[in-house]
């Protein structure tokens, strides 16, 4: 009985914010200069989210509505109409509708790469320059759904597909193992957890810049130790340079 | 009218350090678990070197001249048996015979990775995983050879090949616009200077990682502007993790 939505306002993206560009921090494209489209809504609510702003529904007011042209187009502005990477995230961006901004700007010559938690696959994965799936480790009190998993993978074929693990501590690592052996066809990435995330309204909020530090250190030796060299252990680089701030 | 070497002395391999698994710090392969093979001697003398131990005469007692049976049965000691990249460093490592390690070390498995200033062309460049060529910018106040550095690219096919180039101020930055212009074919990586490189016989020497933070940022931002978004930017995460110490 609910409202049947006009076909104009179901293709509608909810954004929460567009920035850059400047350099993607972290995982496989680290270094890379990226336009960030982060989409507002998220199906997880992890313990230590560091994105609350564009995942907590009490903030769903200051997500816009977008169509893909207006994306397309502010993209076009920050990136002074030249190509470069744009990178798809949240929250999660595989509940929106985002087929249109790929193609829109694959027509430009703009690449597109999308990081998700792996829970909703989407047909349009497959459009992708590359797919970056992040399954929660046990410290985000999520639980990770394995067919929703397979069927991102299924539908990321076509795409360059990695997996990124998150880990906080001993529990997580040993998980990333299991994880990590279940895929290896897909490049792995390690990276130390944030464990001072910004609250949703204060991003000068510090960082534990020492803890953060020494969590990637400890990562750093327990890979060696166990000689797992498959894995690329790499930190955030966007919080060692700019803390918390957001839009850098 | 100097002493002849046998064959078996000319093929010794002069090294400062073997050390890892660790991380390496920096460029295409940043977060790739690495043993590195740092061998001493090098035809530059960069202003800012960070590995004058490795570098300078003074310190050649320190350097053991080794067969590459012997740098391979470190190599698999330290790495447990188990397979994995080795970074080929120094000083500068193509002036050192290095075909034997590489057709050693491929037969058990393991990748290498070289990184020279491109100075001098080896042969065997063609069996590395990947060569890559780090010219060095004005403020190093060497003078780049680029009949010896396009033979090092001649040499080096069959390898990936990358360009990376170091740069601590406004001078090195044009300079590796028009460098990187020259070799558009090469993938770009940039790498913000250490100011406060290692004095030789001082590892726990402080780094200024509050400059070195800055002068990251500040080459994002360069980038950014000139919408340079071909070049990769990446800092030297050994630094950040570990200051000066050496063998991590």
């Amino acid at each position: 009985m609910g409202r049947i939505p006009a076909m104009s306002e179901a293709s509608l993206i909810r954004v929460s914010e567009i920035f850059g560009p400047t350099i993607q921090g972290e995982g496989a494209l680290i270094g890379v200069p990226t336009v960030f489209v982060r989409t507002g809504g998220c199906d997880y609510r992890c313990d230590w989210c560091d994105s609350l702003h564009a995942v907590d529904s009490a903030y769903r007011a200051t997500w816009t509505p977008m169509t893909a042209q207006d994306i397309m187009d502010e993209v076009a502005r920050l990136s002074g109409g030249q190509p470069l990477l744009v990178s798809l995230s949240g929250g999660n961006p595989a509940i929106q509708p985002l087929a249109e901004v790929i193609r829109l700007g694959h027509a430009q010559g703009y690449g597109f790469a999308l990081e998700t938690q792996g829970s909703v696959a989407q047909g349009w994965f497959s459009d992708l320059d590359m797919l970056v799936l992040s399954p929660k480790p046990p410290s985000s009190k999520m639980q990770v759904d394995w067919d929703a998993f397979d069927a991102c993978l299924a539908a990321g074929q076509g795409a360059d597909m990695v997996l990124k693990i998150v880990i906080f501590d001993e529990a997580d690592y040993q998980w990333a193992r299991d994880v990590a052996g279940r895929y290896p066809q897909l490049p792995l990435f390690l990276q130390p957890g944030n464990h001072t995330p910004p609250p949703p309204g204060d991003d000068s909020a510090t960082v534990d810049q020492v803890g953060v530090d020494a969590r990637m250190r400890w990562l750093v030796d327990r890979v060696m130790q166990d000689k797992w060299y498959q894995a690329r252990v790499l930190p955030q680089l966007h919080v060692t340079l700019w803390g918390n701030k957001r839009g850098v």
